[in-house]
């Protein structure tokens, strides 16, 4: 045993319907001295993602979290014990720590990062968020300059960055969120040119007039209603970036849109779902163009940081119900 | 006015649910003569096409046709008085003539034709049905050899030939169609490997058996429940080609099918809805492949031919119940 005491987050049954407290629980360990090829890490930071709540639900692009398991999720953590080559103390890595103080994980699993400040930043524009908004809009939705792209969940980790990444490009940015405060941040703080609250009604009405030249890219986070109200304003050509589909995660899935496929055919849209590891080996290409529009101040990072691995389940429970703006990481 | 009588058929009325022989009516008229750059042309056979009951319900890729107007559709016509250079009595010609004896057309909106034989191969194999099957298996489809290939509507005019150059190029193939005789028919006489009667019940677990190895290409002629049913089965990085959705176009539209857009981001799926039109500049390619394919014997062009013009109206009628093999044409 190491002499380390691990706090972990367990999930204790699968949830049906909306995520809540009762379905978390905390638990004390200690932990394992890492086996060969393996290695301890201290987690220091852990990535809060609606896909988080999608993994409870069943096999997706990885197996179910299962009942009676620590809860899954990518944080930042540092080496404490190697016991596989290439690894030392005090290196910084990302992997699948889930949601606890340490971990004990396969060498292979791990992926060395850069200690660059803030760590959070890791998590944020040169992690998941910041590549998957980047591949998605410009690799799989292909925005050019003077095309109108529409984001939902335009407030979120991912959402945030595909407006401003659409708007460096050159794109006419809508962002779809929930709630007239957020909406207004959208345009007045992050630059995008129109924002719409899809929580105030007759959202495919909103979308038009904010709209008037049709919709070129739909980044689609959502599903559901939204996509559905976006599919007749899609322009011929247009692509629908399939990035998640929070509005299915956290109750019962709906019927899939209208117009599917008829108006894809009419229109000739391409509809396509991505995960951002499949561009993994790309990614030095999309961490070059992000640091320098960081530094140079065209893009903001919006992080919502949460303090205390106890926090996690709740801090999850906020971000399906849309607290976050940015991306919403627990500092442990 | 020209020498010529000319019967039409008219759309009386806009359909609501499924189409009717009271929604039709025959008229006859005479026959303007062509204005300058306009061209008088006798119709020798109409195509019919899942399609034309589609353009009946609105603006698609093309204008809806609306009540009291001559239904329209492709067809062979042959130049009978030109007004226009370039085109001489005489001349082979496929254009939107609709569904009438003669048509007077800008010359703008005609197709020079070979004067081949049989002239339905121009509407079938080496027209809008050819094309159509060629480009959304290979270049929308992206199907390669050792894939599994799903298609629906698999005994109409498209399916049969997408069956067909899927097995030319080495996939497995699979056809949905209705009724255990139209499936006996794909695989003992078009070459299937397996076929599927979606009116038997319980599809999904049928296409399962069918496709141990999961679905790669889903070339989707229907939407609506054959669709959802396919979803789940698909590969990652699977492809639809969304060529039609004639289960919507008869009725009551349903919901989209479930599972979109979840199932396409999971497993990377691209959905791309596509027109033949769009493929236009690229058709010798096209042409040249599959005047090889048939001299050799590999690709069995079937057709299914109607006399008289007064039947046009019950040839879409029953082309939407799926009475035909193959592609349905009205000879004049």
């Amino acid at each position: 045993m190491s002499p380390y005491t691990n706090r972990q987050i367990i999930l204790l049954e699968k949830p049906v319907g909306k995520l809540q407290h009762n379905h978390f629980g905390l638990i004390e360990n200690s932990i394992a001295e890492p086996g060969d090829g393996e290695v301890l890490v201290r987690v220091h930071y852990i990535s809060l993602d609606a896909a988080n709540r999608a993994w409870m639900q069943g096999a997706t692009y990885r197996a179910a979290v299962e009942p009676n398991s620590v809860m899954a999720g990518g944080g930042i953590a540092e080496v404490v014990t190697s016991k596989a080559p290439g690894f030392t103390p005090g290196d910084l890595v990302f992997a699948d720590t889930g949601w606890q103080d340490f971990a004990v994980l396969p060498a292979k699993h791990l992926i060395k990062m850069p200690r660059i400040e803030p760590l959070t930043h890791l998590l944020s524009i040169y992690g998941v968020a910041g590549l998957t908004a980047y591949f998605g809009l410009l690799d799989v939705g292909k925005a050019k300059a003077g095309e109108t792209v529409v984001v939902s969940a335009a407030a979120g980790s991912v959402g945030t960055l595909v407006g401003q990444i659409a708007k460096i490009k050159g794109c006419r940015v809508i962002g779809i969120a929930g709630g007239a405060d957020k909406c207004a941040w959208l345009t007045s703080h992050l630059g995008f040119d129109e924002a719409v609250d899809y929580k105030a009604g007759n959202l495919f009405k909103a979308l038009r007039a904010a709209a008037p030249d049709g919709i070129d890219v739909y980044f689609d986070n959502v599903g559901g209603d939204i996509l559905e109200a976006c599919l007749p304003l899609m322009n011929n050509h247009g692509r629908i970036a399939c990035c998640g589909a929070v509005s299915q995660y956290d109750g019962t899935p709906t019927p899939g849109p209208r117009g599917i496929p008829g108006l894809l055919t009419i229109k000739r849209i391409v509809m396509q779902g991505f995960i951002v590891m499949d561009y993994f080996k790309e990614r030095d290409r999309a961490l070059a163009d992000l640091q320098t529009w960081v530094a140079s101040g065209k893009l903001k990072v919006e992080e919502d940081i949460i303090e205390g691995l106890e926090n996690t389940p709740s801090a999850l429970i906020g971000l399906l119900a849309g607290e976050n703006r940015g991306k919403r990481i627990v500092k442990i």
